[in-house]
């Protein structure tokens, strides 16, 4: 956020804004006179303290770009004093003007100056081509994700730790939670409250202004570090310790997701996650998530991404407030043949949030391997779908990344880092599944095999093609595609990869593709590519001249 | 259908409907005395034969049976005969009242008697326990599917031909289309239509109630052989033929859709299909396929089961009048880990209507080998889901059982009657997937492996398992079940099965399971069972005192 602001004086001749009223003479605004495009512009004013302004006081702004304008909620944020935010998604002057019950807070106006976006940044990321990601430049976003529930809720220099891990790891996204967790609070119990009050007897009608800032400082954090923040409104997470966010009723569930949206909707990086396995949260019906939902798309001006994860029971994520599948599944990543299951289903994008985590946990949830946890980010990935991360290293109440963040213990950051820059080397469209039912090992009758069936192949048919051999461990692979847009006399160079070792062994020579029978194009020459004998390795071929 | 028919003199004392007004002079009402329950009870009169009945005549009546009535759609058969069918689900004296526009069709009464249901009548199927089917009488069904497509539009000895095959067959459910089919039309082609006129020149507004007596006729026998019939409505194979189903406006299709379930509704062995490979049907949109769907619902006073059967797109069967999923998937089969997601998206029963088949076409989804096609079924039984058969052996243009019926040329059958067999030995509420995200390969941390997993154990957790190992071939397994249901000392006996040799072997003594860890029960002695060392074979055991 910018530290240059300037009191802009309502005069006429600064804002030339026509038939506008002229501002009431109660309160200057307090604003920037320039922000980035998809950066966070905010205008700041003093109104009333008395009575409860949470509560009392309703004030929004319009800010107006040529023949646009758009509506945005303010909130209060203490001290008697109002904020509005607003994240531009054009450059030129931008005016607004304030609404409100009060004197103080009405009919106040302002313009500002947004300039093109700093390097960096690509603006809010949003679905692209049905299953896939982009930032609002165009950029692709190819998700790689981590979860660390309550990393805000932990000591400053351990959260401040958490981000310096993070930003050295290969992670884009994150999951984090605003409500605490009872898992690590006996060891370091929270400190800041989303309430006024006291664990048990909060004042649901009263936010803490102070909490809310600390938790908008660490999603600019992330933003500055190129991270999304896939903010968990709600969790069913309280366990022992029984604070009191899990049996809120329905008014101040949604009092409380409008002021999180009205704070924080203008982070160009935040999405919503209604709940991280909302089905064990049982306070709350079918019903109340989809309202949630609704409240939370109905309050926000640029339509960030929206989803909900789940435990057993899974959303109907048909519904049309759903942007994405936030995932969770134990089993769905043990090949790409499972894991594209859920793409066909809903027609959305798929992101695996949760496919247990890598660690040394006694539960099961928390106890993959290394090697198992980049298998199922290979698997998601050839299946046109993302994947997220996370870790339990240490016995149940030392400091684990998933609950309270610090230092990544575990093997498969770094070679999710070489996923992702594969990834990035790959399609600016996505990965797509190839040739989702070819199934040659059912086809060939060849029963008593290898068991291991063929490998999945994603990419973009007939310029890129990623071939994940998973498990397997074959010895040589014919080159073989599907037909879907080649022809005769294509050519196609390759890599071999290794996805653990993090390596890439470019192919000698290159392939000429020729059509070998109606379900099959392969070399020209015949030719088939030896392998070193070993499972989860990759290949790589991209189209060239 | 009754042979015994009398006519009821509509007289009070014969009658004694009470404060119901007396029946019209015009036309006497022809219907059996009395019917077995979830039996088909029909009533016919004679009325207008000008004009067009079909669209000028409305026909309904209402049946009574203590405090309930229910109103059901009657249809013109022709010549001047009206009849109006209903499947009464409760013995006891039913009593009856017609109403029409026409006076010769309105205000006719009648009553009959319901019996107890005959031996192998167990009423229509529904949904039980979210995942499963059952009989209204309660007994379970247990699906074992086959779809042959048009075989009522081939010659008449082909057509008993596929009936004896049936009723030799293991099979419990037909999919079959009303229209014809191009596919084998040359050889064989159709004679009867559903329309007076000829291909591409119908007249859509007059039925042929030839066509549809000979439909109804296949049906009755299909539920006389103890088959349920799923009825195709809409399919997208008229193809070079171009006869005109395809492209029926929007007012036919719902004109012929309540006719159909006018006539059919009352037989107790149907379903509805909306369709197959609905998405290929590039004249419908998916709004068109939501009214179908209701239209079906709102005319039907049963409540039949209703899906849709796609290709590539899948439909939403989250949607309310969606009672069972009827997927076509490739691959999804491959193991039980795939099988089991869609139950878990859906949560409804799921039945894989389309597998891919078994047979030698030179298409890859005809081209499954026997053992595949056993696998498939045993990977869908074990997930808690219900499979789908068909077979395509023959040139294109050869009678393939898919499509025109006749004899079954593959290996599947009988293997599938010993799965049957097995499914109906096995619990009564079904079989649910035990311990889903279980996953040992990835948990024991053992990447180099097998690659094949563990077997997916499906049943009744503490009073049944049935264990598939699919493709692995082990040489032995320690008997370890997942907690949920278990107490230390609960004893069981085991059988192992191969479910291509159809061989069901004891194994000497029994199982006492014991607590070994926070996820498993064992044998209290450490007892492994000895297994063969080749794949797809099974484990089943279940508890004893």
């Amino acid at each position: 956020m910018s530290s240059l602001r300037l009191v802009l004086l309502c005069l006429g001749a600064f804002l030339p804004l026509g038939p506008v009223a002229a501002a009431s003479a109660t309160g200057p605004v307090t604003a920037p006179a320039s922000v980035e495009q998809w950066g966070l512009f905010e205008a700041s004013l003093t109104g009333p303290a008395d009575g409860n302004p949470f509560v009392d006081v309703r004030f929004t702004a319009a800010f107006t770009h040529g023949e646009r304008s758009i509506e945005v909620n303010g909130f209060y944020d203490g001290g008697g004093i109002y904020r509005v935010r607003f994240m531009p998604d054009a450059t030129g002057e931008w005016r607004f003007v304030t609404h409100s019950n009060r004197w103080a807070l009405t009919g106040q106006q302002g313009s500002f100056q947004v300039t093109a976006p700093a390097k960096g940044n690509h603006g809010p990321v949003g679905v692209r081509h049905t299953y896939h990601f982009g930032y609002a430049d165009g950029t692709p976003f190819r998700q790689v994700g981590t979860t660390s529930y309550t990393w805000i809720h932990r000591p400053a220099a351990l959260q401040e730790q958490t981000l310096a891990t993070l930003a050295a790891s290969p992670f884009n996204k994150l999951r984090m939670c605003v409500f605490p967790q009872s898992h690590g609070s006996k060891l370091m119990p929270p400190t800041l409250w989303p309430f006024v009050g006291t664990p048990r007897q909060w004042d649901y009608a009263r936010f803490n202004p102070e909490f809310f800032q600390l938790l908008e400082k660490r999603v600019g954090q992330l933003r500055d570090l190129g991270i999304e923040c896939d903010l968990i409104l709600f969790h069913p997470y309280d366990g022992d310790e029984n604070w009191g966010f899990e049996t809120m009723d329905a008014a101040t569930d949604d009092f409380y997701l409008r002021y999180v949206v009205a704070r924080l909707a203008a982070y160009r990086n935040i999405w919503w996650s209604m709940a991280n396995e909302y089905d064990d949260l049982r306070t709350k019906t079918e019903a109340d998530w989809d309202r949630f939902f609704q409240v939370v798309r109905d309050a926000d001006p640029y339509g960030h991404l929206r989803s909900i994860h789940n435990n057993r029971r899974i959303y109907n994520h048909h519904q049309p407030w759903v942007t994405h599948v936030s995932m969770q599944n134990g089993a769905a990543l043990h090949d790409a043949g499972r894991a594209e299951i859920y793409r066909n289903v809903y027609q959305k994008p798929i992101v695996y949030d949760e496919v247990k985590y890598e660690g040394d946990s006694i539960y099961r949830w928390g106890d993959l391997s290394a090697l198992e946890m980049v298998h199922r980010f290979w698997a998601g990935t050839v299946a046109g779908t993302y994947v997220g991360h996370s870790e339990f290293f240490g016995r149940p109440h030392d400091v684990v990344w998933l609950g309270q963040g610090g230092v990544l213990k575990g093997e498969s950051p770094p070679r999710l880092a070489f996923l992702r820059k594969i990834m990035e080397e790959g399609p600016v469209d996505g990965i797509e599944p190839i040739d989702q039912w070819s199934d040659p090992y059912a086809r060939r009758r060849t029963p008593l095999g290898d068991g291991l069936g063929e490998p999945h192949v994603g990419g973009q048919a007939g310029e890129y093609y990623l071939v994940y051999f998973g498990r397997a461990a074959p010895r040589s692979w014919p080159v073989e595609f599907s037909p879907e847009n080649l022809v005769d006399g294509l050519r196609f160079a390759a890599d071999l990869l290794d996805p653990w070792a993090m390596t890439v062994t470019p192919i000698e020579g290159t392939f000429t593709l020729k059509r070998k029978d109606d379900n099959t194009f392969a070399d020209a020459a015949g030719r088939a590519i030896e392998l070193p004998g070993k499972p989860y390795l990759a290949l790589r071929f991209w189209r060239i001249p």
